[in-house]
C-alpha cells in the first residue's frame, strides 16, 4: 500500500524563491483560529454532541462532490448506499463498509480535484491514517475510523475545539424553529455557532411548497401573510429572531441576480398573485427580483449583511431528482448576468453606508468583466471567494488574478467554505490560506509587493477580512 | 541561415524540478503508438498508396491554418497557387516554389503560434532540414522536400508505419460508397484505417443539397426517403454499413448543441417540410435538435460512440467562400450553450449504461461553468479535447486548468488531431503529450499528486483513455 | 516610513532561467521611444506648457481608477476635494493637502493593482521620493511634489521629451476647433502631439445635445447637416481637417459593435428621425450600427485607421453621474459580441487592401473565441492591446497566452496607453514592455520561439507596431 503524505509544501509554487516566500506567509497564517462565515453544517451536531455514524455515513453518501463524480463513471447511487423512491437500478448496497469500498476502489477519480485533497487531509490529519486510500486499504480505512468515531475526542464539539474553529455559521429557512440555536447557547455556544437568514422558500414563488411556506410563516410569526404588508412583517420577525441566535447575515440563492423596482402598488398585486398561486414565470422572476430589493432595505434596517449566489441550474437530470432528491450533484453553473441585474439594487442602496452586499458566481467570466469593476466602485458591495466547483487551487488562483487588479483585495472578504462536510472544513480553509499565500508569494517574487506588506494582507485574507465583512 | 533544432525540452516548465518530473513522465509514454480517433485525412491516401505532391500542395494549400494567417497579414490566396471562381484578386501563381517562397517569407508570422511548431517538427522530423525556414532557405527547402516525396519512404503507408500509428479515424458522410475503406479491409489495413459517420449533409436542413442528399441516401439504401420512418431505417442502414468499414464513432457538428423531444408525429409532420424543402430556419434548427435525439438512439442500439462538435460561425467571409469555398480559414467561433442546449438529450439518455457522447467546444467559458460539471455528473458525457483554435500549447493548459478539478481526468478522452495534414499528426499528438507531462508535472510538483500515480496518469492521457472512448 | 524602491527586475517571471531572458529582453527595449498612439491627454497642456497645480489636482481628482477604489470603501468624492452639483453628502474638501492625506491613509487598498505600480513609477522616478507613500509620509509627499511642479523642469513639454515621447495621440471630438493642436504646429511641435477623430457625439442619437451637435457641426463646416448627404460631407469636412492637424486614425466608442448595412434610401430616411429627435431605441442602434459603415467607407477614402472601442455600460451609478458627472469610475463592462456585430462590416470592408480596423474589447471571453479568429483571418483587422480595466500585469498576460496561438503578434498593434494621467505614461509603457518580454521570455525558456526571434518580436511590440499601425 502506497504511504499517505501530506507534504508540507502542499500548493505551493514549485520556484525556489517564490516557494520560500510562500512558507513564509503561511507560517504567518496557518495557525489563525478558523472563521467559518458561510457553511452548511448541521446544527443538532453541535447542540446535541452525538457520536457520528460510520465512515460511509459521515464523508461518503452526504457528500455530492463525492458520490457525483463516481456517478460520472457509471456507479449506480445504489451502490453506495443511497437509496431511491421507486425501484432501484440495481440492489441496495446496505452494508456501510461495502459502500465504502467502492470509492476505495475509485479514489484514483479524483486526482486532481480539491475533493482528493480535502479527504486526504480529514485521512490523515483527522484519522492519523498513513497508507493512502485503495482497494487493498479500503477495510484498514473503514475499521479505524469506525472506531475513532465512537470515541468522545471525535464529537462534533471536540472536533470543533480540536479544529480551531473560532465562530461557524449555519443556514437555515425562515420556517425554521432554531431550537439547535437555542441549546447552543443555553449551553454557551451561542457565539461559537450562529444561523444565517435563507429565505428562498418564502420569497422565491417557484420554489416547492412555496403556499404553504407563506401560510406557516404567518402561523409562527403571527402576521397575516395574506396581505403583502403582512408578509413583509414576517419577515422582518423573522429575521429579528434569527438575529436573537447570532445571525449577521442573509443569503439568497436564487436562480439569476435578477433585481427589480415595483411600485409598492405593484408590489401588492404581485404578491396577491404569486400567494394566490395565479403567477406566471415571469411574474415569479419579477417577485424574486422586487424581493431581493425589499431584503436589501430590511438589511439597512436590521443590519444583516446580504449575500446573493444566482447562476445554478438545480436538479439538472430529473431521473436523479426523483429518485435521490436534491443536491445530488446534478446541479449545473449557467451563464450569469450581473452589471444589468444588479442596477436597480446598486442604484438604489449601493451608495449607502449601512448596506453591505457580498456577490458570489460560478460563472468565472464575469470576474474581471463586471463583478471586480461593480465591487471597485460601489460602496456597498464587496467579492464573496470562489465559490462551489471553483473552491479548488485553480479556481482561487483565477479569482485572484481576475478580481484584484481591479477591485484589490480589499474589496473581497476572505474565505467560505460553504460545506456540510464538517471534518473537511478545516482542509478547506488551509487550501485557501495556503493558495492566497502562494499568490501573494507571486506578487512579492516578481517585486509586484514588498514583502511587508504580503504579510498584512496573508493575515487579513485568512482571518480580519471574513470577520469584518460578516460582522462576527 | 539559422539553425531548425527541436529542443528536447520544448515545451517542459522552465522552472528545474518541475521540468525534471516532466521529462521523466514524457520519457514514459514518448514512445506510445498513436491513436488517432478523430481526424480528416484522406482515406484514398492509405488505400491507393500514392506519391504526394510537391511540397506546396502537400504542406501549403491544403492547411487553412498556416493561409488564413498569411491571407490575414494581406496576401490574396492566389499568390499561394490557389485557384478562385470567377476572376482572381492578382495573377494566380501556378508555380508551386514561388508559392512556397511567399511562405518562406513570411514564416515569421508564426511565431508562437501551433502551426509553427507542428511544421517545423515536420521539416525537422520527417525531412531531416536543419536550418530554419526563411527567405534564404527557401529554395533549398523546396527542393529537399520534392525530392525525398519522390521517394518510397515517403508513401503514406510508409510514413503512417514511421509514425507509429496504431489506428486511425477518417471521416466521411453516409452518402460515401468507403471505397478506399473497402481497398484497405482487402490489403489487411482495415485495422489501422477506420471511418467515422458524419451525417450532417443528411439531418441538417439548412445543408446545400440536403434534398438532394435525402433522395441518395434513399437510393443507395433502398430505403423510401420520402417517409420520415423510411428516412431513419437509410440512416440506421449507413450506420450499420460505416461499422462494417470499421467506423465505432459518429460526428455531429451542427451549428449549435441544441436538442429537442418530438412526438413521432411531430418528427414525421416536420420532416415532411425538410424533406419538401417548405421548412423555415426554426424548422431546421427543431429538425437537426430532433435528429440529435434519434442519433442518441440508434447510438445505443448499435454502440456508435457520439460525437458532438458544435459552435462555429462557418464561412464568416462570403467573398472567400464565394471565391475559394469551404474550409479557407474563415470560420469563427460563437458563443455556445450547453447547459440548456443538451438538456433534453442529457435526461433522456445521460443515465444510460450504452451510451457514449464526447462533447467538444470552442467556447472555453463552458469548461468550468458547463461542460466540467455536466461531464462530472451525467455517466454517459465525456469532455472532448481542446479543439481547433484551442488545439495548442495554452489551449490544452487552460482545458487541463479548467475542466479537471470537476471532471477529473477520467471524464476525458485523451487527445484528437482533428486534422487533415497528415504529416503533422506526429507532432501534433507530441504536443499534447508534452503539455499534458507539463501539467501532471506541475501537481507533482506543488505536490497536489503523488508521482506513480502521474505515471499512471500520463500513460492514459496519452493512449489508453483514447482507445477506451472510442472502443477502439 | 518604509522604503520606496522600484525593483530592477519588477513583473519579470521568478524562475531563474526564465527572468534572465527577460533581462536581456528588455535592455533591448527599454529606452526605445515611446509611441503613444492612442490617448486622453489635454492638449493644450503641451500647446500652453504652463505649469501643472497641485499634487491632489494632477494626480487624485482626474484619476478614475484611483478616487473610485477610494469611493468603493466608502470615502465620499467630497472628502477627496470634488465638488458636486447640489447637496454633498459630507463637507467638500477644500484643502488639496487633506485630499492628498485620505489617499496616503488608505495606500494599501492599491495592493496588487495597477495603479499602485504607475503611481510608485511617478513618485520614485519622476518625484524623486524614496519613501512609501502613507498616512505618515503624507505631508513631505505633498510638499515634495508641489514645490518640484512649481519648477520649469515639471512643465509639460519637459516631461515630455524627459519621458522619451516620439508622438502623443490626443483624443477630440469633431466639433473641437483643435486651436491646441494649431499652437503646437505653430510651434513646431505638430509631428510630436497629434490629435484623433472622435465623432461618437455626432453619429449617436442618444448621445446627450445630439440634435445641438448635428447643427453645430453644419455650421463649422458650411454642409447643410439638415440633410443626410450635407451630414456625410460634414463628416468628410471634418475628418480632412483633423488630418491637418495629424491625425491619423478615429475612435468608435459605442455600446456595442453592432454594424449594419442600409440602402442609401433608408439611411436618409433613418437620418431624418435620428436628426428631428423622432427616433426609437431601435433606431439609434441601426444608425450607430450604418455609421460604422460610413466610417470605414470614409476610411479608406481619407486613410484613417478606424478604431472600436465598444462594450461599456457608462455611468451605471446613476447618482454618482447626476451629483459628479462622466467618467467618475462607475463606467462597467458587458458581455460583448463581435463574431455577428462586426460581419457586415468585415464583409464589405474586411478583405479591403487600404482599409485598416483596430479592435478592441473589454469582454476578455472574445480574445480565443472571436477576436483571435477574426484577426487572424481578415486583412483590415487587427486586435487592439488589452484596455482599461485589462491593462494590467495580469491583463497582458492573458491578452497573450489567449491570442497569440491564434493571431499570432503580428496580427496586434503593440501598446495603448488610453490615459489622461500623463505622469503614468511612462510607468504604463514600461509596464506593457516588462510583461511581454517576460511573455517572450517564457516561450524561449520553454524552447517555443528562439533568442533571436525574441529580440526582433520584443522591439516591434515596444515600438514598431504601433508606428505602422497607425501610421505615425
Amino acid at each position: 500500500m502506497a504511504k499517505l503524505v501530506l507534504h508540507a509544501d502542499r500548493l505551493f509554487p514549485a520556484d525556489k524563491t517564490t516557494r520560500d516566500i510562500a512558507r513564509a506567509l503561511y507560517a504567518h497564517v496557518k495557525d489563525l483560529p478558523i472563521i467559518s462565515s458561510h457553511g452548511h453544517t448541521d446544527p443538532s451536531w453541535f447542540a446535541n454532541n452525538e457520536l457520528f455514524p460510520n465512515p460511509s455515513e459521515l464523508l461518503l453518501t452526504p457528500d455530492h462532490y463525492i458520490f457525483r463524480m463516481l456517478y460520472s463513471q457509471g456507479i449506480p447511487l445504489e451502490k453506495l448506499g443511497m437509496q431511491p423512491d421507486g425501484d432501484p437500478v440495481c440492489k441496495v448496497e446496505t452494508n456501510p463498509r461495502e459502500a465504502w469500498r467502492r470509492l476505495a476502489e475509485n479514489y484514483h477519480l479524483f486526482a486532481g480535484t480539491p475533493s482528493r485533497m480535502w479527504l486526504d487531509w480529514v485521512f490523515s490529519e483527522v484519522f492519523a491514517l498513513d497508507v493512502s486510500l485503495e482497494a487493498d486499504s479500503s477495510d484498514l480505512y473503514f475499521d479505524t475510523m469506525a472506531e475513532k468515531l465512537q470515541t468522545d475526542a471525535f464529537r462534533p464539539r471536540a472536533l470543533f475545539e480540536r479544529f480551531n474553529i473560532e465562530r461557524i455559521a449555519t443556514t437555515e429557512d425562515p420556517l425554521d424553529p432554531l431550537v439547535h440555536h437555542k441549546k447552543l447557547q443555553d449551553d454557551g455556544w451561542g457565539d461559537k455557532v450562529v444561523t444565517t437568514f435563507r429565505p428562498d422558500n418564502v420569497l422565491d414563488p417557484e420554489y416547492i411548497g412555496f403556499a404553504d411556506n407563506l401560510e406557516t410563516l404567518g402561523k409562527i410569526t403571527n402576521c397575516d401573510t395574506g396581505s403583502y404588508q403582512g408578509y413583509l412583517n414576517a419577515l422582518r420577525h423573522r429575521r429579528a429572531f434569527f438575529k436573537t441566535m447570532g445571525a449577521t447575515a442573509t443569503d439568497h440563492g436564487h436562480v439569476s441576480a435578477f433585481t427589480f423596482v415595483l411600485t409598492v402598488h405593484e408590489a401588492e398585486a404581485l404578491y396577491g398573485r404569486v400567494s394566490a398561486g395565479t403567477s406566471t414565470g415571469e411574474d415569479a422572476e419579477l417577485f424574486r427580483g422586487h424581493m431581493l430589493m425589499e431584503m436589501a432595505k430590511m438589511s439597512i434596517d436590521d443590519g444583516l449583511v446580504m449575500q446573493i449566489h444566482p447562476g445554478v441550474h438545480r436538479s439538472h437530470n430529473p431521473d436523479v431528482r426523483a429518485r435521490f432528491g436534491l443536491d445530488k450533484g446534478a446541479d449545473i453553473p449557467m451563464q450569469t448576468n450581473y452589471v444589468d441585474a444588479l442596477q436597480p439594487l446598486l442604484n438604489t442602496y449601493g451608495n449607502h453606508p449601512d448596506f453591505s452586499l457580498i456577490v458570489f458566481t460560478l460563472d468565472e467570466t464575469s470576474y474581471s468583466r463586471e463583478l471586480a469593476p461593480l465591487a471597485g466602485h460601489y460602496p456597498a458591495m464587496k467579492l464573496g471567494p470562489p465559490w462551489w466547483f471553483n473552491d479548488s487551487p485553480e479556481g482561487m488562483r483565477r479569482f485572484r488574478e481576475q478580481t484584484t487588479e481591479t477591485a484589490g483585495f480589499y474589496n473581497t472578504v476572505g474565505f467560505n467554505d460553504d460545506t456540510r462536510a464538517f471534518l473537511s472544513i478545516p482542509a478547506r480553509h488551509d487550501v485557501a490560506r495556503r493558495m492566497d499565500c502562494g499568490f501573494l508569494a507571486k506578487l512579492v517574487a516578481e517585486h509586484r509587493m514588498n514583502e511587508t506588506e504580503a504579510f498584512t494582507i496573508a493575515h487579513d485574507l485568512s482571518y480580519t477580512l471574513a470577520k469584518k465583512a460578516y460582522k462576527f
